[in-house]
């Protein structure tokens, strides 16, 4: 049935369209289904009692102030917070350096509308975060991709990518979301030198950078460029824009995440952000802070990585248990997710069309590479689901796997 | 001092800038300053009670549920009580037509995402709410503009502003922001006709409706649209999208407020929030459902009435005994604010200087106006101050304002 609005919408919209992979995701919504598609965190480990001390006390304590409007940058305590945490890793940076966001998705967006001119090329690893493409293919970007491997983004194809005159780098150097694999610590080092090189600037972004539960931590890449640059008078003004987020640490619902950037990228980040939402929920900034504040948040994580650890395992078991000797998958040693290769002959989205049948999914991998390929690709999940739940799910998946591959 | 990203912004941020008028606003954070300035609602009646027995009931009874990402489109029983809420006026609609938003802000920005090409032309009253501008500006919108006169947008002349062929009509038909006038029946009966003869859509913003505190309710523009074409099926599919929000009847700081549109419009805003912040909070929409459900919310709007009618009482009753005879202003029916007219060969931005200095502000008209003009008028907001404030704030503005009228 036709409306006014029908033949009024803007030519962006055209790269907004719903995809043949969000129809079949709608299918994996049914009672009993064992869901690998997802990013969700594991909600057994959401400090709820937490939430409901720090509600309380801040209602009583903050009062109206808790429930009124506020300043776009975001809560100062949080942003004093952040920097404190920021600078742990050795990094000076000072509030000026610090925007909250209503979660990393809105960093992204708001990202776009102020870099991204219709046209412009964005470096990408393929494959690459998912949500950054549908934020920025609203602002008309187009993509440069480099291939990454085990250890993450290959920066030996990364001088030639950089030729194309990109708008800036984009890459996620921790258990990276679709893949799981990390940035080795040698292809951090050549990022920013080779970004520097050619004058092209980088956006980390790290939502997963503290769920390392094996391995030495990295540094992240902004440290790497402060570092590189030396900065001495507290305050960042470098050639990276970092994002994170509580989402996972704390809670995906409460929709909080922060950018750190140089001060003359977040006024212009504010001025946007200001046209966006006007700031972000002032009660959820307050409580966050309460809850995150007197070493709360570091023990916290300490019991997400080892209950996100023994999921992995247990994933990682059963792959080796149930899986056909023709499938490889990523070794991730943090983060929520990993990464499944099958025989190039086979689609992934006709596998799981049969997981569905069996009431198990996961997500195909085509939608993550920004110029096509990856057919052959799927993203686990290993956060969400007990490892009762894991073991059964990768069991049922591995036998469409073995029913496919015989009939292929 | 130089970043690699100081010339890689967007063209789109060129019409993003910071004001004069916002660096003359950042003058009002003093201490004793009585500020006209702002929007806020009155901290003293937000439900603090009410909100801390919903978090702690929200976190028992839902547990995980309500830390844990959500649905793009809002949290169901939400979505429902607001069409129940909305059928109360005469309209039927059903959840396929509702989307929650953080704050309206957030649905104008969406709005401006989903439909405005650069250089699409916008038909607004002028003087119009100022984050609508801002939001769109972001997309490169230009503005017809429609004056408004004390029964609001003048309907007259509104065929000629038709005839350019607009995307949609922008109008706050109850308690404008920034005038406090309210468009009259009959003219809300004009525009309905006129934008369905040139087809024309029309968005309407209503954050105050719900805030009238003397004479009748007057229908909204979406349900005469409904009424004016008939819908049978529960399903509104007219040419009106509609905008309001809980940030004048609960609090703004948990940034909550929805969308009525035609199906395919919710599906096409669904995909743009997406890429814009996922979802609002989970938590916020599952508290503010359980605070404002049972009647509590149609109680507490009767308390913000007597409130902010107290408030409005005040500030006229001190305008007619400070205020110069040469200056005029609005006498709303409800709402936040009144408008103030200068003589001519005065300029409000000047106004304020002085009036910082006496420890009193409030907004100039200038930036209401997309096309210009407005140099001798203020927006005044008299819901935030209390009556004593009130009174003692005219005071020091009619001094301000009777010493300009005699040096000019």
């Amino acid at each position: 049935m036709q409306t006014p609005w029908d033949h009024r919408y803007a030519q962006r919209t055209q790269r907004m369209g719903s995809s043949a992979i969000r129809e079949l995701l709608k299918l994996t919504e049914k009672p009993d289904l064992i869901s690998f598609a997802g990013g969700l965190p594991a909600p057994d480990v959401f400090p709820l009692e937490e939430f409901k001390a720090a509600c309380i006390k801040v209602l009583d304590q903050f009062g109206p102030q808790s429930l009124q409007y506020s300043a776009t940058e975001g809560y100062l305590p949080l942003r004093e917070q952040i920097c404190r945490h920021t600078n742990r890793y050795g990094i000076s940076i000072n509030t000026e350096n610090v925007m909250i966001t209503s979660g990393s998705q809105q960093a992204l967006d708001l990202l776009g509308k102020i870099f991204i001119n219709p046209g412009d090329r964005i470096l990408v690893e393929s494959p690459t975060y998912l949500g950054a493409l549908q934020a920025w293919n609203a602002y008309g970007a187009e993509y440069v991709s480099v291939p990454s491997d085990k250890d993450g983004m290959v920066t030996d194809a990364l001088e030639e990518a950089l030729r194309y005159g990109p708008k800036f780098v984009y890459v996620l150097p921790n258990f990276q979301n679709p893949t799981g694999v990390t940035l080795s610590l040698e292809r951090r080092h050549q990022l920013v030198e080779l970004a520097d090189r050619y004058g092209v600037p980088i956006v980390e972004d790290d939502p997963y950078g503290q769920l390392r539960f094996e391995g030495d931590h990295l540094p992240s890449i902004v440290v790497l460029d402060g570092q590189y640059r030396g900065n001495h008078d507290h305050c960042y003004r470098g050639n990276v824009i970092y994002l994170s987020t509580f989402s996972k640490t704390l809670s995906p619902g409460i929709r909080l995440a922060w950018v750190v950037a140089p001060p003359e990228v977040i006024r212009k980040l504010v001025q946007a952000k200001q046209g966006a939402d006007l700031h972000t929920a002032t009660f959820n900034q307050i409580v966050a802070h309460e809850v995150s504040r007197g070493g709360f948040l570091d023990q916290h994580i300490k019991l997400i990585r080892r209950v996100y650890k023994e999921r992995r395992d247990a994933m990682l078991a059963a792959m080796d248990r149930y899986f056909p000797p023709e499938v490889d998958w990523t070794q991730p040693q943090g983060g929520l997710f990993l990464w499944g290769s099958l025989p190039e002959n086979l689609d992934s989205k006709d596998v799981l069309k049969q997981a569905i049948e069996r009431n198990v999914a996961f997500v195909p991998g085509e939608p993550f590479y920004p110029n096509g390929g990856g057919h052959n690709t799927m993203r686990i999940n290993f956060s969400n689901a007990s490892t009762e739940m894991i073991s059964e799910g990768i069991a049922r998946l591995g036998e469409v796997l073995y029913e496919k591959i015989k009939n292929t």
